[in-house]
């Protein structure tokens, strides 16, 4: 090929990935030409022999649009996003599930995202434009660790809910809860490492244990107790854990809660052991009653407990403000967090400490308690009516998932089963990704947290259909 | 203590760290009470106890407000940000200097951070606002990899500029380089793997190296020309290395420029080793000529390399808005994005969309090159003038920042000079940051990236008379 063939190759490329989609402007013969460091007539020998192929079309005064040719294919798009069978590879389904909750044409049980009506948006953005206006270039700025001030001082003060005492610096901010359990874990531990986890456990977690080269050791847990403090001795005993890892108040996917007797005695017993605790406390804020539970946090009295949060579930998932209480970790965190992402973005952290800095959130807290309540409710009873006799479902007494149990009988693997729901326009949860070892192949989880209403209320019954028909 | 001077000794602790400052309300009685399940009369009987140590005031009708005891010491504060003699930590002195940058008291030549008048923030302001009233909600959601299409596309686009030719596919977003660079090191090699990286190399990247486990082999590079092809095939000959990393366009911290042919020649021996390349890319767009030097990346014809970059030294450091181009490893760099951060800030990436959508960030690049042109060479005059006889510096032809070496026969050590420098008021880049094994003892890093003025000019004044006194 000479070099005008050469270039229009290129530019055919372009357009046909979508760099140019149909009808928008190519660059100008003089600018492709110092870009690509050819003559400009060069580019324009490239430029005719597109439109003669049909990629491109010339305009008088305007100059050349990219089009696509009427034999040729439509542009290739990413394929994950798209669905129908495929071999199952649970790291991709799980992103593959995040993405769905983005589609509207599908009913979304799947990924634990609230729906925008739950989320106090217009506050949210009433607070970023006082921010633009009131600090017009603090956003531009490199929010070093540990992250703004202002709201490490907002989440220091909310932490007295979950009877934490903590200052502004005992906070580091981080990219939402996931960086959080990722910082704790790189802190605590070393490839290789033995990390023990309530199973099922959040999805999340175990991926980030294992692309740390960790392992995980699942410990039995109650759907409405937590982890088994009992099961935890055992292993403990047998196994040389390097930490521990919970999901204290309201579990994903189970919606457990550990009363605050067994907190503290996991407290205690990991104290006593010297074995640092990482508590995910994500979900505390959503509780369906008045008092919201305590982290274990609150009975660490060394330092020894890492606790990771973020208001991804109750104000903003796409603000990405999340945070550690890292105790005597904090140097090693802050560093990680250096090292791994440098700095959060200023402007949220900012929106967020202003939003915070009144009565709005509580008030936001006593709307979406009852509203979860209420659809986790519905979809019960939703599920007694429609699915298989024998079905059995955990009772959150907060959050917005449910934790699904199909009869073992019915032989049914919800892998199966969730690609069939897909191809009828339903999303969930299949139970094995919630298992390093693939197990609960006859559970799911459900999120019910957006507005009820036929549509979802008819997506269970075929859903329920579809659970009894292996 | 019974049960009130518990709560008392809580809440004087929370007041001392600075939860409540003097002059802040503290919670009403009934609040505390139901957060801490004691009764009114305990929290009242608390209070009193606080008020009559001076820690409280109570204002009638108004509730109670904290304060600090006229023989109370000043509540603590993070000490990291403060200076003075320390023991010398290279990590801890990199977060330092980073958070140095937001000291208005220092003339700070230390890290390499635009001045905001160097950032176009009023239109990018404006392009922030554009998102917020267009697509309300957006912000909220998450933006899960590879991030959002929109801003993809621009960078597509814009890649040509550099000789490369993708699509938004090709590309992922992440949380700055910095993140870029983690999920390129994690993605190609595993702790214990070799990496080979130029000397002088950036802290962040040698640090990132270190901490994922990985050990760093200093290839000897040229201050005009980058990396040393010839000392790289001998290294290559001897050592398993895993993967590469290089700075290819205006390297931090010597500004160096790898030409179009060394290029070239890297990407073709690296491929016929297979052995991945990591491009870090971050200051090709300051390029002070006229023509924006190409990447590696348009000379990989098999995915090879992984080139990342960011608008960090371009657009907004704060907005947290970098990418990587991860060629072969793009579903692996995927997953480790997904459980490692889940998702980079929305409203960020699409107000980044929009000011890429026109002629602005052209305009905007015409403008600061020369600037940085401009300081540089006003930098290099000053040195000439006030430093040792005999002090050489580097000669970048793009980026702001210029690497110093003071005579090896001073035997004056820069960690030394720095603590001298920061007591006066400057602050720089220590030599010995930019090598594992600490070298570059007698040499610095001064970032030319502020507005040029007397006060600068004085600065580099004295810093040059420090230097000549051991």
């Amino acid at each position: 090929m000479n070099l005008y063939e050469n270039l229009a190759t290129q530019l055919k490329d372009a357009i046909r990935q979508g760099t140019y989609p149909p009808g928008e402007k190519v660059p100008s013969v003089r600018r492709l030409s110092a870009q690509q460091r050819v003559s400009q007539a060069t580019v324009v020998a490239a430029y005719r022999l597109l439109e003669s192929h049909g990629w491109l079309e010339a305009r008088p005064q305007s100059g050349f649009f990219a089009r696509h040719p009427e034999s040729a294919p439509p542009p290739a798009r990413t394929s994950a996003a798209n669905d129908g069978p495929c071999a199952v590879d649970v790291t991709e389904l799980a992103v593959r599930l995040s993405r769905n909750t983005q589609r509207k044409d599908l009913v979304s049980f799947g990924a634990a995202v609230p729906h925008p009506d739950y989320l106090p948006l217009k506050d949210l953005r009433a607070s970023l434009n006082r921010c633009l206006r009131g600090q017009a270039d603090a956003g531009s700025r490199y929010s070093f660790p540990p992250g703004e001030e202002a709201l490490r001082l907002r989440i220091a003060r909310r932490a007295a809910e979950s009877g934490c005492h903590l200052g502004p610096d005992d906070i580091v901010i981080t990219d939402g809860c996931q960086e959080a359990l990722n910082l704790a874990l790189r802190a605590v531990a070393r490839p290789g490492d033995i990390i023990a986890i309530e199973t099922p456990a959040f999805f999340g977690t175990l991926q980030a244990i294992e692309s740390l080269g960790m392992q995980a050791l699942e410990i039995p847990s109650d759907p409405a107790t937590g982890l088994s403090l009992d099961a935890l001795i055992l292993a403990l005993d047998r196994w040389p854990v390097k930490a521990v890892v919970t999901v204290s108040n309201f579990s994903n996917p189970t919606g457990s809660l550990m009363p605050d007797a067994s907190k503290a005695r996991l407290a205690k017993l990991l104290a006593a052991r010297d074995i640092p605790l990482i508590e995910d406390d994500i979900y505390g804020d959503l509780v369906h009653g008045r008092e919201r539970p305590r982290a274990i946090k609150a009975y660490d009295r060394e330092g020894r407990v890492l606790l990771c949060s973020s208001f991804s579930k109750t104000i903003a998932p796409g603000y990405r403000v999340g945070w550690i209480v890292p105790g005597r970790w904090r140097q090693a965190v802050e560093h990680l967090k250096y090292v791994g992402t440098m700095a959060n973005a200023t402007l949220p952290q900012l929106a967020m400490a202003d939003y915070l800095a009144d009565s709005r959130y509580e008030r936001h807290l006593l709307r979406v308690r009852r509203t979860y309540a209420d659809n986790l409710a519905r979809m019960q009873a939703a599920i007694s009516r429609y699915f298989p006799s024998g079905t059995r479902t955990s009772h959150p007494l907060g959050g917005f998932v449910l934790w699904v149990e199909l009869p073992e009988a019915l032989g049914m693997d919800t892998m199966v089963l969730h690609e069939r729901a897909l191809a009828a326009g339903i999303s969930f949860t299949p139970g094995r990704l919630f298992s390093p070892q693939g197990r609960y192949g006859n559970c799911l989880r459900l999120a019910a947290a957006m507005p009820w209403d036929s549509r979802v209320e008819g997506a269970l019954a075929v859903l329920g259909g579809m659970a009894a028909r292996r």
